[in-house]
Parts: C-alpha cells; sequence; structure tokens
C-alpha cells in the first residue's frame, strides 16, 4: 500500500488561495448537510518557552476522507534554540473506505489558507456588494492572508491598518503595497480605520476589546478572525446586539468564539444568532438583506476546512505526479 | 528538518518483546510518577462493514517525546474489498521540546506487542513465584502475543486453551507448541481450563461473562485483557469480591475495562481496588502478598505504552541506521 507524502515546498506549489476559497465553501456547506463528523479536538500544553500542539480530526462523507491535522504553535525558542519554526503541522489523510494512509502532508501552510479563505467565503455572503474598503486591525501574517484571499474575490481599493506595533504594521504596508498594489493608509487611531470599513477584519492575539461599537458604521461586514479560544477578545460585545451574527460552527463559537462575550454578558441570547455560514451556502438562511446592516463573521476554524484543502492538494499531486510514494507495509 | 520513516518490516526488525516489556514497564512507572500527559483519545466509527478508527495522544515528560497513533480496526472486507488488512496503524512521534515530527512509523505491530508485554509486566509483578500453567480463554492473535510475552519471563509448562471456535483453537495449539515449544491442552470445557491455572489470560472479544467465580481457585493471576469499552465483558463480576484488583489507569478502568462491571453492581467500590500497576512497580504499593490471595491485573491499553514502546523502536533505528529520511521542509 502506498502512502504519498508531500513537502511543503510542494503544498505552495499545488494549491492556489482561488482553490482553497472553493475549498472551504465546500467544508462549510458539507458540514451544514450532515456530512461532517469533528470530534472534539485534542492537545497537549507544554511550560514556556514552548508552546502548545492540537490534533483536530474531521471525516467527511461528501469526499470520504478522514483527515488529522497535528498542529503547534508558540515554540519561541525554536528559531534559535532548534533551527525549526515556532509552529509546525503534519496532515495524515485516510480513505474513510478501508482507513488506509493514503497521504502524509507538511501541514504548516494550511491553517493559515484556510482560514484567509474563510474570510473571504464570508466577504462573498455577507459584505456589501459596493464594498470597497477594509480596515485592519492586526497586521501579522494573517492579516496578510486575509487580504490575499479578499482581493481573489472582489476589488479593494484601500485597506486602512492598524497595528499596536508601528514596525509590524510598516512592514505590512510595504507587502501589501508591493504584492497587491493595493494602497494602505495608516490612519491616526484605531477608531479612524475602523470608521473607513466597508469590511473591517480583526486578526489580532487581542484579550480585550480592541473595537468600540459606536465606531462601527451602518453597512460594515465584520470578519472576527483573533479569537478562537477562551480569554481571547477583540470587539465590543455591544456591536453584537444589532448585528446579523454568522458563525463557522455554533458549538465551537458560543464556547470559545467571540460570540462568547455578548452571550456570556448577555447581550444576545443564542437564539439571536442568525446561523452557520454554511446554512447561506447551502441556501437555508439569507445572507446580507440591505445595505445598512452590520454583519458579523465569527471564525474559530474547523477540521473540515482542513480536511477538504488537504484533499484538494492531495489530489492535485496525484493528478499532476508531485510527490514521493512511501510504502509503510507491503500488501 | 529530517523526519525517519519506518515501515512495518522495519519496524518488526527493530524491537524484540523482552525490550517491549521494559518499555512497558518504563511507561508505567512514569504514568505513576507524575511524567504522563495523556487526553481522553478521539475516534471515529463508521458503519458496518467498516470499523472504527482512534488517535492516542502521550506526551512523556520522561523521554520528551509525544506520540500519537492512529490506529483502525474492524473494516472487515479490507483484505477482499481494498488489498489491504482488517486494521492498521500510523505513529507520529515529536521532539517534544521543539514539537518537531522526528518519525513516522507504521503502527500496525505497536498495539498486539505492547499489549502483550502489558500481561507479561502484571505476571511479574502479581503471579505466583512457581506458577508454571497459564489458562488461556480466547486463542487469537492477543492470545499469542500474551504467550510470547508471558514466556519471556517466566517458564510455562503447559497451555490450557479454549476457545469458541474450534478451528482456531486448533490452529493456536499448532502455533504455541511449534514456535514456543509448550504443549497445549484443549480441555473438555472452560471450566478445565480455568481450574487448571497459575495464570489466566483472557483475550476474547466477550459481551458477557465467560469465567465464572468458583472455577477461579485460590492463587490465581487473571490477566484480563478483552474488555477495553463499554459492552464488553469477560468475567463474572464476583471474582473481583475478594481479589487484588490492579488495573492499569483508574479512570480508564472504572469507565470502560473489566474493572467497571464489579464497580456497577456495587460488588466493590473504587476504594476497593488495590492500585495501579506503576504504584507497584515504582514501589508505592505491595504487589501480591501470599500464595493464596486471587489477582487481576486490568488492562485496558495507555498512550503511554505506545509512546514508550515507539520511542524505544526509533532509537533503535536511529542507532542502527535503519529507515529512510524525508524532510518535509527545509529548515
Amino acid at each position: 500500500m502506498k502512502t504519498l507524502l508531500l513537502t511543503k515546498e510542494e503544498v505552495d506549489g499545488l494549491i492556489c488561495m482561488h482553490e482553497v476559497i472553493g475549498a472551504v465553501e465546500e467544508a462549510y456547506k458539507a458540514f451544514n448537510s450532515d456530512q461532517v463528523l469533528q470530534p472534539g479536538y485534542i492537545g497537549i500544553h507544554l511550560p514556556s518557552p514552548r508552546g502548545e500542539v492540537d490534533f483536530k480530526l474531521g471525516y467527511n462523507k461528501a469526499n470520504e476522507v478522514i483527515s488529522m491535522k497535528a498542529s503547534s504553535g508558540g515554540f519561541i525558542d525554536n528559531p534559535t534554540a532548534h533551527g525549526v519554526p515556532s509552529g509546525m503541522g503534519t496532515i495524515l489523510l485516510f480513505d474513510a473506505r478501508s482507513c488506509a494512509l493514503t497521504c502524509v502532508m507538511d501541514g504548516s501552510l494550511i491553517t493559515g489558507l484556510r482560514t484567509g479563505a474563510a474570510g473571504a467565503v464570508s466577504v462573498k455572503a455577507l459584505a456589501r456588494k459596493n464594498a470597497r474598503t477594509v480596515a485592519s486591525i492586526g497586521t501579522g501574517n494573517q492579516a496578510r492572508m486575509q487580504i490575499r484571499a479578499i482581493n481573489e474575490i472582489m476589488t479593494i481599493e484601500e485597506v486602512h491598518a492598524w497595528d499596536s506595533h508601528p514596525d509590524t504594521l510598516a512592514r505590512y504596508k510595504r507587502d501589501i503595497e508591493t504584492e497587491f498594489g493595493i494602497p494602505v493608509v495608516m490612519p491616526n487611531s484605531k477608531r479612524e480605520a475602523v470608521e473607513q470599513a466597508d469590511i473591517l477584519v480583526t486578526t489580532t492575539r487581542g484579550k480585550g476589546s480592541l473595537v468600540e461599537a459606536d465606531w462601527v458604521k451602518a453597512g460594515t461586514h465584520i470578519v472576527a478572525i483573533g479569537t478562537d479560544q477562551q480569554g481571547k477578545q477583540e470587539l465590543d460585545p455591544e456591536i453584537f446586539r444589532n448585528a446579523k451574527v454568522v458563525v463557522d460552527s455554533m458549538a465551537q463559537c458560543a464556547e470559545k468564539g467571540e460570540t462568547w462575550h455578548p452571550l456570556n454578558k448577555k447581550i444576545i441570547a443564542k437564539d439571536d444568532i442568525h446561523g452557520e455560514i454554511g446554512e447561506i451556502l447551502v441556501g437555508k438562511k439569507p445572507g446580507r438583506e440591505n445595505d445598512h446592516e452590520v454583519t458579523i463573521f465569527d471564525s474559530t476554524g474547523m477540521a473540515i476546512q482542513d480536511n477538504v484543502a488537504a484533499s484538494r492538494i492531495y489530489q492535485n499531486a496525484i493528478d499532476r505526479g508531485v510527490g514521493t510514494f512511501f510504502e509503510f507495509f507491503k500488501s
């Protein structure tokens, strides 16, 4: 029995953002069509300066693939002490018909890609059709990935960016302007950035409100990326009071997403959540209904996104003859 | 960064049962010395004729290795429909200092080996020193593995074997007599087999009591292997009433081991459980204290057994230059 091995470089060449966006849409649709099993993930937290490693398992009945992603992060001494990145990843794919191991691929890139794509999928479903301006609170890697993905599906005329670290912000401005030719404005305050936004993207490691409710203008679509565990927060929970709230997974977002905060403060009840994004994509629920409503997409990240994106990468590798086969046992 | 790949054949040649027994002892000791983190495992159950796949994660502070074993079983159509075994396995090892992926090895053999070794470790700690006769209820692969392991640490003069399938029993007799030169007696009944036992090993897929309490003679050591999830059972719970009960993991055995049954029937309370086998191995609790007591070892299987056994295999591979290095990314 042969297993395909794919390096990080090969993975990088095997999928473009356009395809990842398609994969994430497919994942969300599968999730809301009873095609997905995703047991709660397991992980190990190690003492500082080490980080954590999580194992996320997903089964997609639509493609009969079981995926397991091991993903580490926060090992801040790795580059200097061990010569490896502070976070790494490995993905296993199994053929769910036999449970044979079909693929072992480097999984370092996929989390960033599918999270970027998630933002773009939400923009398609929830942003105003005449949206042109993106405000980015946070200017790290995932902030770049959001622009890369949103730029695939609409014309961004201007990015208004804010970061608590001026150096990071300056690098972001240079990179976005060079790579995409989109002008990046550096406003005098977060408030100024938010007030300019047709689409507001938050991708920080924030642990408290960074965006106040009265800064958000009518018609804004908010892509809330940063909060994926208890203790993190980016938005004033008051923003949720009159917004159309869409989540990737109701169970996850209510427990550890940005949505946990307004639920916890009883600003909204679970019934006030409009629904899961897959429900909109499969047509069970409407997306944006007018140009005035504020929409929020709360993304915590799901194993099924990894599953579908990695399956596409694997299929592309097979089709293009990329990768190295290894026989773990003779059958 | 380089990751070592090990095939099933290479794994088979890299460790002998003697070493696995040492590894499992080390694992049990680590578990009872606050050196182990083992989050609850996650799995997916597929509809018949497919089976299930489990993912077990363990972190051993003593060797700074994080292991993840993916293990499938019960895919009964695999040999005919897909040309692969009904169960397969894959083990990932990570260096816990950086979370770098150090090894991907076939994991088909390790569960059988470490479970066999577990029985032998319990025999060392709990069987009478003058034990000579083993009774085996169940004569499948794991029954063979138990004999292979116990044979490493004592002289077995005779095996009394019983199975509900006469063909399986006949093959077992032939194999054990050929491989180990130990005579296998086929008694007229289970009762006769049990009554002959110094050591009673149960390795069935039983879902009800197979061994009655009044068949068990004083001084017997029972190795209860088969029950590792709710719904399985091999022993009359009355056997536990006056026995010295030792478990691999209190949490697991009370929830899904053989020990669940007498607890559920209130034949014993949790406080009546003598302890975990690691507590005996590190000297915190006594093992067998006289030739009359009945001892029971309830084994449900722990990720840390896979962790330590796989780490030995990896180390042996490095020392002997066995395996294939693969670079998942350049660092």
